[in-house]
């Protein structure tokens, strides 16, 4: 799509990520269940954050990643989505900023912070986040710059933005705009609690043919389709979106399109430190392929390389050279 | 010292290290010198962060980085420095507190932030800091708990607290109560440049016989007493100070104490990620030693075990267990 401005452009929440080491026992004394992401209020926040202990602050957010990723592997990002003028905002916006991705929504005072999730990371890498919205739940539709959204190859949705109505108003919107312009839709299941709280939603969505590209691990086909096994569950949705993505992690991943299939085993990973961001890297690399008409193999290869970089460090950005890892399927 | 409620209270500025990686070009362009610490006004700290990567917040600040690491090897540990009424105070306050340290100086709105240190990484593990002092500049001598600073075996302070002249005043008085009240009074030299800018002010306080255990580096011992050779820096200074410390990186370390004199090598590092700290927990490790009457080589030792630690990841705190690594020392 040679006349676009962008490739990609995400809208999602604007989360900095608190993220502290923990133990299975912390989880269970505190009833989290470890892989989840559960959406808390400012209360819990401060009772929660209390209780844990010393963390880094990495900006994050989950397609706010997938835009930082798409940037590091050299295709032109953008991102859409709502910070407070605080410090945390000031941060938020310097880290996407120099990571290379176009993010102009202003910074609004809605009298709530900026959104922070704190990110409990277990020894097996796994992490439970308990995110607390601040002013990313009141991202408005007329926040949204609509030539920006025109002028993007694909624009990439997050399901948990689906949770405060404000920002799915402007999902909503956003996707109108898109379409009219003619623009690709992807779009990620985000978690299995979420789309429990909104199944409804996502499949109309997806049944009124909106979603070109969908993106869902394992565990989230099945919830959508409410089937305990993964191909049945991928034969009940794959003719409902143009293409769909499954990452099934260290099982690798498989996309599918109309009769075409790839399967990919994962990338190779020497200590998995913080699997957050794993997904969201997933698909910047798929995405920055299918913007370059890679196809479905050498797309669900650059998303293994990405994904496999970021869970070998804490947080969900990219620190090494992605555009290096990936050379040869970028080549 | 059993009378004592704390074994170490440290006293320096309360900075939350902005941490990103560079290249040594980056550092070239920006005239930077590496490996060193220098002060940056607001309008300096704006434009050198606008030109930065994307970064991960943590806190450190040399002297409470010494405090988390005593706390982190099983000893009392307290923290006296100024942050504002923000979010970085708010971050900087619950990480200490959450590491086990006890830290009760008040925020207070001086009309400028908590203080933040833009720490450039390059790939050879070397920290360049940028530090806006902000609020910590403020920290007044009536901020002082004095009870508190009575009932501590051991007072801590940072060189860099004597750059700006409100946190100078409070030093100076701080090392008067804790010398009133019989207590050990330690200090570490901090930076090349530091000493460049008080060279007179920490002779002055050498001289004057007000530090029991003095802490520098190679580079450090040398600077205060201009000759370019360690043996005979190390002669000039042994005498005026009841314990010396001096670290030597790879090259390990030594303490003298009257005529006793005992080295140790450094610990295995598996990889040099970033050195921001090393330092800071060698003190720690050695006062946590000190306070519980170990003796120099196993001081040592300890110190040598927790700066190895920190310079295997990002940030200036301990992350691993310091007590179980140091399990053979502390037994």
């Amino acid at each position: 799509m040679t006349d676009c401005r962008l490739d990609v452009l995400c809208i999602g929440n604007a989360i900095v990520d608190v993220i502290s080491d923990t133990t299975d026992a912390f989880l269970d004394a505190e009833g989290l269940t470890k892989g989840s992401m559960r959406l808390i209020d400012a209360e819990e926040a401060e009772r929660l954050y209390s209780h844990m202990g010393p963390a880094r602050e990495i900006s994050g957010g989950s397609a706010a990643n997938t835009a930082a990723g798409v940037a590091a592997l050299g295709s032109r990002a953008g991102f859409i989505g709502q910070v407070a003028p605080d410090q945390l905002g000031g941060f938020y916006r310097h880290d996407l900023t120099s990571a290379g991705v176009e993010f102009t929504t202003p910074a609004t005072d809605f009298g709530v912070p900026t959104a922070r999730s704190m990110v409990l990371v277990t020894p097996d890498g796994h992490r439970t986040m308990n995110t607390f919205l601040g002013a990313a739940q009141n991202l408005p539709p007329t926040a949204l710059d609509e030539d920006q959204i025109g002028s993007a190859a694909i624009l990439y949705l997050e399901g948990y933005l689906w949770d405060p109505e404000v920002p799915r108003n402007a999902m909503v919107r956003a996707i109108e705009v898109a379409r009219a312009s003619g623009r690709k839709v992807a779009f990620t299941l985000s978690d299995t609690f979420c789309i429990d709280r909104h199944r409804d939603g996502f499949n109309a969505l997806i049944d009124e043919g909106k979603i070109d590209i969908l993106f869902a691990n394992e565990a989230e086909i099945q919830a959508l389709a409410m089937v305990p096994h993964l191909e049945t569950a991928v034969a009940a949705v794959r003719n409902k979106v143009g293409t769909l993505v499954v990452t099934r992690s260290e099982h690798g991943a498989l996309a599918i399109r109309g009769s075409e299939r790839a399967d990919v085993p994962s990338e190779p990973v020497e200590k998995v430190v913080d699997t957050t961001g794993a997904g969201d890297l997933f698909a910047a690399g798929f995405l920055t392929g299918e913007a370059r008409g890679l196809g479905l193999e050498q797309s669900l290869k650059l998303g293994a390389i990405a994904a496999a970089e970021v869970i070998g460090h804490y947080g969900a950005r990219p620190e090494a050279d992605l555009k290096a890892l990936a050379g040869a399927v970028l080549a």
